[in-house]
C-alpha cells in the first residue's frame, strides 16, 4: 500500500522550526497501515527536514548553529543572480537536507521520546510551506 | 514484503563512530529479500546515521569537524532547559540527521568498498542505543 | 513494484555539482510507476545527493560553504592513513550524506520549481561516478 499526503504549514521563515510529529503521525494512524516506512518531504530549496528535541532552549542553539554556519548577513552570489536576499536561506537548507525516511510497527513511528519531527523554513519571509508524507508498508 | 529489525549497541558517547555495515547487511541476508530499499534510523535525538570509510585517521577529522561545528565546551540554551550539558550533541544530531535510505539488488547493498554505515553516538556520556533497520522489497 | 537503475556521470571532482533531475525523472518516468517514493543514493565515500536550486550563483555559494566547513588547503588524518590529499572530501560528503528520498504521484516526483537534484562530487580529482535510482511504489 502507498498514500501520499500534502500537508500546509504557514511558517515565519528566518529560520521557523516548526514541531509537525503530531500531523505526520496523524497521517499514518488514518491510513490504518501497520508496518512499514514514512518518509517527509519538503517541498521548496529553502526549507529542510530533521529531527530534534522541541524545545525553546534548543531552537535558540539552532537558529545559532546555522547562522554561524551560513550568516545572514553576508552577501551571497545567489543574492547577485535574482537581485534576491535569500541566499544564506538556500545554503542552509542544501545543506540540512530536504527528506528523512522514518520506519513505523503497529501503527507507531520508532521516534524516541524526546524525537520530534521538524520542519525548518529558512526563507527570509514568512511562507505557506508544503510537505508531503509518503506511506509505504502493509 | 516488509521488515522492520531492532539492533542495540553499547557507545561511549561523546562523538563515538561505530561501524554497523555487518550487522545491518546481516538483517537484509536474513530477510531473503533480494531487491528494494534498506532504511537506518536511530531512536533519539542526540545521534545520527552516516556513511564514511570506517578508518581511524578519516574518524579523529571528523571528531574534529563536528567539534568546530559545535563546540562541546560552549554553554548552550538547551543546557539552561534541562540543567542537563548535552547541548551539543543535539545541536550535531539534528544537523547530521537520523536517517539513511540505501538500495539494494540480490540480496547486496549498492554500498561503495569504501564505505561503512556508520552510528555516531554524539551524547556526552555512554549510552545503550537502539538502530531500527526496514527493508522494503520484493 | 521495484527498480533499481544505475546511472553513470563523469565529474570534474572538487566540489563539482552535477544536476542529475531530468536523468532521475527519466527513470521514473521510463517505469511506468504512478505512486510511490524514488531514492537516489550515490556509491562511494566522498561524493553526496541533496537538492537545491541549481543557478551558477548557489553553486559558488555552495562551493564557498563547504570550503570553510572543511578546508581544502588543511591537513587531515585521513591523508597520512593512505598517503592521500581527500580528507576534506570524506569529511565534507559524509556530513553531507549520500541518500535522499522523494515522494511521487501521477508520475511526477514532488519536487519545488527551482528545487533540483544534486551530485556533489567533492573527491580531488576528476571520477566515473554512479548513482542507483530506486523507485518503490505501484
Amino acid at each position: 500500500m502507498v498514500i501520499n499526503k500534502t500537508l500546509g504549514f504557514s511558517t515565519r521563515g528566518n529560520g521557523h522550526l516548526i514541531d509537525v510529529t503530531s500531523q505526520v503521525s496523524g497521517v499514518l494512524t488514518e491510513s490504518g497501515i501497520r508496518s512499514g516506512i514514512l518518509t517527509v518531504f519538503v517541498v521548496g530549496s529553502t526549507a529542510a527536514i530533521t529531527t530534534l528535541e522541541y524545545e525553546p532552549g534548543l531552537i535558540k542553539d539552532m537558529a545559532e548553529l546555522y547562522d554561524k554556519l551560513a550568516p545572514a548577513n553576508k552577501r551571497y552570489a545567489h543574492d547577485d543572480t535574482w537581485g534576491d536576499a535569500n541566499g544564506f536561506s538556500h545554503v542552509r537548507a542544501a545543506l540540512q537536507g530536504p527528506s528523512l525516511t522514518i520506519p513505523f510497527e503497529d501503527g507507531n513511528l520508532y521516534l524516541g521520546m524526546w524525537q520530534q519531527i521538524v520542519l525548518a523554513d529558512f526563507d527570509h519571509r514568512p511562507r505557506q510551506r508544503n510537505i508531503v508524507v509518503n506511506i509505504i508498508g502493509e
